[in-house]
């Protein structure tokens, strides 16, 4: 499946108005399976489905950090809909695909049973990992750089994985933000890198709880982001040991939490 | 409680580094009862919590036409957590409570039971109203300078409703693009101003399924957003009689679906 169609546009400017073959991202329903049980179904766009499904589920705390999925099996329901179904040599973690299919948490909190879902069983990322200040400044600019198909729609979300040197890890697309994040987060579980401590997660747009569930449960030691980060981000950061940077943009950035992480 | 919340941050320039005092959006949990029966629990900015539920509720099928719901009682859960609770005074639609709890979609898609659940029930919105080019150029201005507080925090979406002049109707903000929309949608049920078909509906950000999802279900002509469509929003649009615009951006936009609603 594609990440890109072409779309007839009516495009109206100062210039005059033309119709016109545009771009737009493919957004989609994929149903994530595991052992054939349906878990969720998320609206992303295709391209790195196991990757997506293995970010989500580790997010949700159901890959365990030794049991490693085997291959996924790609598919379709009997409306046609596309399906991915991993196979886990290991037992979902407790409440299995039940607790999963209440808690779709692909939004963070929304999906949850109750608020007492909020009290996550996230453990701190450890301290020691410092970055220079430059490296983070540096990030946006790499991520941008690295959209493919934002350069084609203008209209994707990205998150990338980066070294202290800043080098690029992984980075990926999705017209969802908490997708995007799940992929690499999945990319980083298949090539068994997982905790990313030594590394640095960042993020276009904002940074809201759900992002930062994401990174801690991942072990990203800073969080870097384009735009703001929430009243909730900053206290999930701070609590977790994430330094969590913001407004960072043309050179300037501003930290929100562990700034002793940022040299 | 507070939309904004003072936080201490480490600020980094070229100038220097400082520690100054700045803003955050606040992004806090609210739990949405519906006659005391527990049906979601969303992560928003606090302000608008009575609109939010009804919009929410609205959006997902769960409050019908005439059926109105009484006044909202608000109250705290065990942890301390925020409750709204609306009584309705017409029982909840087919499925009730239990299909609430399920179906979640406070992100659109994520929380569905399954992929049979994205084929809605929606009606078309009729035709008829149309509004002029200008007219729709020129919302994204008038809806970021009503926003409060985005100006404080540069963290927040907005979404607003316009009349066919362009005159203000209704301008709310969240952290969550969706929860902004529930708030606009929830104001209109309120006020018993459902179906808004002959008004505007323009977003801050990007234009996904969700949001058109909420728009159809709340009769809204015409779609306008700062950035990009996805391709299952346009299908949306398309589908169901409304007017897409995207890029609407310094006088020029672009039309993706019912270009004969924009004269």
């Amino acid at each position: 499946m594609r990440e890109v169609v072409a779309v007839e546009v009516v495009r109206c400017s100062a210039a005059g108005t033309t119709v016109e073959r545009d771009h737009v991202a493919v957004e989609a329903p994929l149903e994530i399976r595991v052992g054939g049980a349906p878990v969720t179904i998320t609206l992303r766009t295709p391209g790195d489905d196991e990757a997506l499904a293995r970010g989500f589920l580790f997010a949700e705390g159901l890959l365990g950090g030794p049991g490693r999925p085997g291959p996924a099996v790609r598919g379709a329901n009997q409306r046609g809909e596309q399906v991915i179904d991993l196979e886990l040599d290991a037992p979902l973690a407790a409440g299995g695909a039940h607790r999963a299919f209440v808690a779709t948490s692909s939004c963070g909190a929304c999906g949850k049973d109750s608020l007492e879902a909020l009290a996550l069983d996230l453990a701190p990322v450890p301290p020691g990992f410092s970055v220079a200040r430059a490296v983070v400044a540096a990030l946006p600019e790499r991520l941008r750089a690295a959209q493919r198909v934002f350069e084609r729609t203008g209209g994707l979300h990205a998150a990338g994985a980066f070294d202290a040197a800043g080098a690029t890890l992984v980075v990926r697309e999705d017209v969802g933000r908490h997708n995007a994040v799940d992929k690499v987060v999945g990319w980083a579980h298949a090539a068994g890198r997982l905790p990313l401590s030594e590394a640095i997660l960042c993020v276009s747009g904002r940074t809201s709880f759900e992002i930062l569930q994401k990174a801690v449960r991942a072990g990203f030691s800073v969080v870097a982001a384009v735009s703001a980060p929430s009243s909730l981000a900053i206290a999930l950061a701070e609590e977790h040991g994430v330094a969590l940077c913001g407004f960072v943009r043309a050179g300037a950035l501003t930290i929100y939490a562990h700034p002793e992480r940022i040299l």
